[in-house]
């Protein structure tokens, strides 16, 4: 009964050299998260359908991948509805359960359940994986990681200033350097949209602005006038459409430009507060810089907005983002509670420090040294020796089977393991061992203590 | 829209120090994986139903979680079926894909689907959730963790030499002193069915053994009468019910039991060989028996089977098992591919050493000192210096607004972090800080580089 093997489209298996990799970006991730004070916490895979349901939108509820019940599934079927084959109707009979989405909604959903034992500003990391039955396409994939930190209960914008740091100190730990962390303020865009008399269309208005990269000034002007905004409107947001300088060459203009907002002056002020302490501290190799035109998941959030870019000359999405929310928990009954989040693109990461070349050649080293398995006696004394390399953490294998010599240096080429150890009747016999560098092809005769310290 | 936030039954989530203490455990489980030259993949969270339909049993098959469809999925299905309300044959209309049931599998299809990338004998290890519809119980969830290494491709028994090592490595570096390695192997039930001449009643008289622990001398030999095996026959294994001594006692005693059946004494031989190299390379903290009850998932088994039970006095079931299959990947349409492998359970063994109260309080340290926030002026000096802390590794944290001093070493007390910095107008005009030992409420100036000493 072969069956031709195959995984679900969009999902992938990762090979021993990819885990490496993932492992080596994902461990940078952590160590950062952990000096910043960030503790981790894990979520179920499953949640109850009515924690996911109308969180993420129409096309979000769409996306979200259903769990069948167990057992006699259509016995409680409404008759009616099958057969009518309403599938949207009948899906919520015969599903309570749902793949996680994104990590947020399961943190907000966390830090309603255990408030009591939460202590507050909690600062939470969560690296899970979560899935979206989207189209899959190039680097985009049904099954793939979040790695998010978010802190929930201070309003306080020095936690601003450190998340920019953060994506700082782990772009540069993985020698991504020219990275450039973007910022906005949502007040900033709601002043904007007030000053020029568009405050009810200031989704339109930001969605636009956002495609400026893509589209260029003729293309948003031309999609504003589309949505409903006057010429007029239009013409007060042109300094907007070459907006250059430094950072506090924009404030300076934003100031002029918001004069008459006190929202969009507010928001002035917050990213001034950000940005002169991001600069006071210092960055390592990444640039911050003020992007009035990011908007990203606007809805949602209510003060400052992040997106990271990769490496000028990398073709590829933002490998991160994320900003402030002022109501994280209210869905699941929690006021008042303020969030602040960022967010890790694995995948794109990945891809970045793939095309750049910078995952260390160490990454993927696995075993240091095979013992050429001569037969059951010999194999005795090697394993004895590979007991005490083990135990000073040197990953160290016996070939398990007593085949010709060639094929067993053979198995360690394909693999690329370094070094062999040979150890027959003449080692044996003076307590010593042959140590090739498969590299090289130089032999040495050493003892167990020489052996420890040439693999280590 | 309030909800009353709860997930659902049979899964967790997991808190900050909970994640801590796992962590914890599957490092340990990892670098030992890795020490003997394991591999880590990863696959995906749901396969194709074709791929686990079948694999485990009807049983099984009631108990893998199933994935809806997306979109319009009663689109296609048959109308009868649906008016009958056949759930059953409506699941395989509605659903393709479902979630990882174990690790073995996956394994099995990855290893035939990627033949052609792979070096044999292929070590590998896999640390990944998987799920179960099982009903919910005590130390029994529905979501939980597998950790499993398995050998591919080599019927050495050199491999089951190496998983005890492997175990007992585990297990000492956990602390877990006393644990039992527990070894059987598939032919030597085999050879006792065989002798007591009731070969095809292999099953019934294994099952019935391996309850000699709940049920007793008298349980067992009225459930073999009960499954037809004859008087004579029990007569015959009278000996397996008082089966102690050394291991070579047993096996001894084994050999003139088994001495008319080719496979049992094939079983013995191969005992023989692992227990005698096992015990000349040494183990650490654990103990290796031979259980001739052992029997575990017998249909799957063909050579050795493994179980680790808890040190003594600690009431839980296994820890630990696995054991040799001689046609791994035959399913998926590879042939010949021995595979030998063992798992260790997370959340048991998690139990354990709590119970025995084993992990180190630095498992759960998690911020190490949090910088008292006294306005934005000194602010700006504590990040400064915070900064450098993180450089070196220490988990530092301001508090993120100037609140009462007193809640801020309320914070501190709560999150039990250890040590708390007071920066106010005279230690930033030194270049200094205040450094307060949270315990012992002793407090010292420090320069920065002494500050970092202290913390380190």
């Amino acid at each position: 009964m072969a069956q031709k093997p195959g995984i679900p489209k969009g999902t992938r298996d990762f090979s021993p050299s990819e885990v490496a990799k993932r492992q080596y970006i994902i461990s940078a991730i952590k160590h950062h998260f952990e000096t910043f004070g960030f503790q981790p916490i894990e979520t179920p895979t499953f949640e109850n359908s009515s924690t996911l349901m109308g969180k993420y939108g129409e096309e979000g509820d769409r996306l979200i991948f259903k769990i069948l019940n167990s057992g006699d599934f259509l016995a409680n079927t409404d008759v009616t509805l099958l057969e009518n084959k309403d599938s949207n109707k009948i899906a919520s009979q015969i599903s309570e359960k749902a793949l996680r989405y994104d990590l947020t909604v399961p943190f907000a959903r966390y830090v309603v359940q255990h408030q009591n034992d939460i202590v507050f500003p909690f600062k939470r990391y969560q690296i899970q994986p979560v899935w979206r039955a989207d189209k899959p396409q190039k680097s985009r994939y049904r099954e793939f990681y979040q790695c998010d930190a978010d802190v929930v209960g201070s309003k306080s914008l020095w936690q601003e200033v450190e998340f920019v740091q953060l994506y700082d100190n782990v772009f540069t730990s993985l020698g991504l350097n020219g990275v450039t962390i973007k910022i906005n303020n949502r007040k900033i865009l709601s002043g904007i949209a007030e000053v020029i008399g568009a405050k009810d269309k200031l989704i339109d208005f930001t969605v636009a602005l956002d495609k400026l990269d893509k589209i260029g000034e003729d293309g948003v002007k031309k999609e504003m006038l589309e949505k409903g905004l006057s010429e007029d409107a239009i013409q007060k947001v042109q300094p907007l459409f070459n907006f250059t300088g430094t950072i506090n060459e924009k404030l300076h203009k934003l100031n002029t430009l918001l004069a008459s907002s006190e929202e969009g002056l507010k928001g002035v002020e917050e990213l001034r507060f950000i940005c002169d302490n991001v600069t006071a501290v210092g960055l390592g190799e990444s640039v911050l810089d003020l992007d009035v035109t990011l908007a990203r998941g606007l809805n949602y959030y209510t003060g400052a907005i992040f997106e990271v870019s990769a490496p000028a000359g990398v073709k590829i999405g933002s490998i991160g983002g994320g900003g402030r929310y002022d109501d994280l928990t209210g869905i699941f009954g929690l006021k008042n509670m303020s969030g602040v989040g960022i967010s890790f693109g694995l995948d794109r990461i990945y891809d970045v420090i793939e095309e750049l070349k910078l995952f260390p050649e160490t990454v993927t080293e696995a075993t240091k040294v095979l013992f050429i398995n001569f037969g059951d006696n010999e194999s005795l004394y090697a394993v004895k020796a590979i007991k005490k390399l083990r135990e000073s953490g040197i990953k160290s294998e016996l070939y398990p089977d007593a085949a010709k010599i060639g094929k067993q240096f053979q198995h360690a080429d394909k693999r690329e393991i370094p070094f062999a150890v040979l150890t027959g009747a003449e080692e044996i016999a003076n307590n010593t061992f042959t140590l090739k560098d498969l590299k090289s092809g130089e032999q040495a005769l050493v003892n167990l203590d020489e052996l420890k310290q040439k693999l280590q």
